[in-house]
């Protein structure tokens, strides 16, 4: 089935202490983005992207994609307030049925392996959440203070989350609302359950000067 | 008040795909255990600091004390089955009334802020359990699939787990239990409420060769 990214790149930065999106960092002298876009565009040939950037940066986005990738597989939008309203927008620009990864432009390190296993979940469920269990102990707040929960039952959500168009499309015509964290909360809302997958451990974030420390280790290990 | 550290060094590592325990591997050409030993003692000066290591690797441990510590401030003693019952045996060498701290061998980043901060809370409470918020979205599990959680609400926990003497060494009299994931669990079937403290994200627990990695760059870029 036809395949589309929604890269979503719109956070403008503020926790990096860096007037920088933190999507545009090097890592090892190429962006952060870099990463990202050619992890996708090597899973699959068919694959097409939606890069969705914050409103002034979409010039710097577009540097990086002529200096080293094929301009006709991907797209620039401009992203909106929430992240609810930039994957809309990057939905915009989906053209046919097809399987649509949503993905955080700072999740720079994710692997072909996790792409592939989200696009057949998805042909099969309808939808795949990429899903880790904590290292750690689990404490669940309550009213009452803190207590033990069994760590298994307690999955950190990465990206991509992948939905076939056909249950995304129609979920993001739903009004806004404050507890849309990610996009399987929006499916939820909608009135659908969720399929989860597994994750990888060295799926990061970039969200702190160290981040891109740990990347560059993760990077060069493998 | 006086204090003592025990840490729990008892697993043999197999997760790590080597023989060797990885509270001994190396870091920066010194063993993981060093650094965590260092912090501890670094921290307060009246500190002493209970070491329990596997049968078989204790000789392995005097020899880290010998090359880098005062002798008279560390003992060590061999750990049992469980967790449990490993720092059941470091307790039996608590000899005063005391604030003890119970920290895993592998989590060498500890630094001393949160180990002070944890001594704070533990004298005001009588336990102090450090905790951060996860930075990627929740589900949780359950019969009917999964759902999404409110982030801010699930904790993953952290060591030092902290206690005063005189609520860790009667708690650790009951009788063990499988659901004795860490020593809060132990205090929470004893029958007492325990009090979270912000703990830190680069708190890591070295659990597998990546981490190593990790560490490294956390080290330097501090």
């Amino acid at each position: 089935m036809k395949k589309y990214t929604i890269i979503v790149a719109g956070g403008s930065g503020r926790r990096m202490g860096t007037s920088l999106p933190k999507q545009f960092m090097l890592l090892k002298d190429k962006p952060v983005l870099y990463y990202t876009l050619k992890a996708f565009l090597s899973a699959y040939d068919d694959l097409q992207i939606i890069l969705v950037l914050p409103l002034g940066y979409t010039d710097m986005g577009q540097e990086i994609i002529d200096a080293y990738f094929d301009k006709s597989r991907i797209s620039i939008t401009a992203g909106g307030d929430t992240r609810f309203q930039s994957v809309k927008n990057g939905l915009a620009m989906v053209q046919e049925e097809s399987i649509v990864f949503v993905h955080d432009g700072v999740r720079c390190l994710v692997s072909k392996e996790l792409i592939h296993r989200c696009y057949e979940k998805a042909v099969e469920t309808g939808t795949a959440i990429p899903a880790v269990t904590s290292r750690d102990s689990i404490r669940l707040v309550n009213e009452a203070g803190n207590e033990a929960f069994e760590r298994n039952n307690v999955k950190l959500i990465q990206t991509p989350q992948t939905f076939h168009s056909k249950i995304l499309l129609p979920a993001y015509q739903i009004d806004f609302k404050d507890k849309f964290t990610d996009e399987a909360t929006v499916v939820e809302a909608y009135g659908l359950k969720v399929s989860l997958v597994d994750g990888e451990e060295n799926n990061i974030k970039i969200t702190s000067p160290i981040d891109l420390l740990i990347a560059e280790s993760i990077i060069n290990a493998n």
